[in-house]
């Protein structure tokens, strides 16, 4: 087998390995292909060595197919088509006894604090996998994961049919969550300030806004007759987003916070009081939230072949991360781990 | 009739005027006793004038006895001992349409934005209105509208029974969130620099600590055995108990903001993304949170005695809150406005 190894300062290898025997709760995964998930990126930039701990192969946003089964697994058999839900739990602190095994407390992320997909074997846990219908293709199938974040923002955030949701920030995930907040019947708005990715949003139906050349909080005013968003989704992860979300929430509004805001950042608590907002944070996905962004590309209410900006295969990682970096018009690159996929 | 003025910088006067006669809808009270908050210490510093306007009869926590009743006003009658929640809304805006009335986009708050109850008579529109049981004394009848917010906090938080809470603040609304908490079935820590402050919430049977003294994440680690705080209540406006909040609080925890904050302070965000935790703003009431806040009284779960400091007449407001200034163990201070009451 062969695998892709980040050694720190943007820089990968290819190396050649052994594949790994699934244990009795294992499967032996064919990687088939595997998305460059904007933490890549991060880690690509050396900022998460500390916890990536190089040379590491790294990847989490993937489609395989079942080569090997452990002895105890009984869900699933050699040649189904499957993706991955990276995570990896104690099962036994208290945020996972009280069913938040995602947010454990102790969670371990496949592809970041243990070896990931960027290699064409890999072994995992049966409990990761959720099976792809006939109908996903295997390339589609690499964008469940990013989608399943989108699908947990939405749940958390409690967004409902008819209501009005403002996406901050039009990165993938950002760009995801407008596409499934409008398959859920709300009424999306995106604010980008990069004209190529308002454009990509416009192509796929999602109306888009420049928060540098427009007064977002009187836009906002006007589309929702003076109440505010309902919901604002921040994916943005820069002050002036911070700034605007509690201008634009109207009372009772719901902030959605995505980003990664790694320094404590300034907040206008007092319109927190003042219209009674609410904001809950989101990390990751639950079982349910992969399930249901299999079921949004199976039934044809997401199309999400636009999001596919370039396939390599394996051996030309180096080039496809040197293509994503400081590329704010491609949305998701793919690298192909398998010579050939049916 | 008499009423206190506020004249601005520290200053009151008693003038004479004469009663309003109800409006159709309206009822006019013989006020009984009025508490002093921490906003009419506020307004006495000064820094709400532009608000307030003085002179200005201000004022919002009270018991009174309806002295008279508008002509459609039929769920009241004279002699009727009631408190006031001192709300005037709109009833036209997209907050009063979708039933948040109390954070209405015009809200008035009757006693800051108009006219309030440090008076001897007062007319009032009669859906202000919440009747006293017989069991419910007119000096304790004028803790109802702080004991209201309190109810109102804990709603909000979503509080059960089981729960752990800590609450970040221990002046009037900190030690009643305390109490309600308490009575609805959590375990509750309040965090207090205050040692008289502490001392009253250990005398009502609070957990109190010093968070000057003590490391409160390892305090509540050790409390809630790892899990951290179910909710969080910041009730103190202090940038420490900011954080301390998103520290504190367990995955999945919740942190209800009732403190004030008119900077736009530094918040954690990456521990709202990375515990999911939630924030919800907490603002006045709700006629339901005056209706709990009754039935505590009557029924005897809550003792509110304690927290009246002192009572003084009318013509002695000046002094009152003169007391209050700069007396932390001072709780509430009440305004006598009748010569006597049965």
């Amino acid at each position: 087998m062969k695998a892709a190894q980040y050694l720190g300062n943007k820089s990968f290898s290819i190396v050649a390995g052994s594949t790994v025997a699934p244990a009795s709760d294992e499967v032996r995964l064919a990687v088939d292909f595997v998305g460059i998930c904007g933490t890549d990126m991060h880690i690509y930039h050396g900022v998460m060595d500390a916890r990536v701990n190089p040379p590491a192969t790294i990847g989490h946003e993937l489609s395989a197919t079942v080569a090997e089964v452990g002895s105890n697994v009984s869900d699933f058999a050699v040649g189904d088509r499957v993706v991955v839900r990276p995570l990896d739990y104690c099962g036994d602190c208290p945020a996972c006894h009280e069913g938040h095994s995602h947010v454990c407390h102790n969670l371990k992320f496949m592809g970041i604090d243990t070896p990931g997909a960027f290699q064409n074997s890999w072994t995992v846990k049966a409990r990761t996998l959720h099976k792809l219908p006939d109908c996903v293709p295997q390339q589609i199938g690499a964008l469940v994961e990013p989608l399943a974040v989108a699908c947990h923002d939405i749940s958390r955030s409690r967004l409902q049919s008819g209501e009005r949701a403002v996406v901050i920030g039009g990165g993938p995930i950002g760009q995801l969550i407008a596409l499934v907040a409008k398959a859920k019947g709300a009424e999306v708005l995106l604010s980008e300030v990069n004209p190529a990715r308002r454009q990509f949003a416009q192509d796929n139906g999602i109306d888009s806004v420049d928060p540098t050349a427009t007064d977002i909080k009187a836009y906002v005013d006007q589309w929702s007759q003076g109440k505010g968003a309902d919901v604002v989704f921040e994916v943005s992860g820069v002050q002036p987003a911070l700034d605007v979300m509690t201008q634009i929430a109207a009372v009772r509004g719901r902030i959605c916070m995505v980003a990664i805001h790694p320094q404590s950042p300034q907040v206008d608590l007092f319109q927190f009081f003042w219209k009674e907002l609410e904001m809950m944070g989101a990390r990751v996905y639950q079982p349910q939230d992969f399930e249901q962004a299999i079921e949004l590309i199976a039934t044809g209410q997401l199309e999400l072949s636009p999001f596919i900006s370039s396939v390599n295969p394996l051996e030309e990682i180096q080039q496809a991360f040197a293509g994503m970096d400081n590329n704010p018009s491609g949305m998701k690159a793919l690298i192909q781990c398998q010579p050939s996929v049916a």
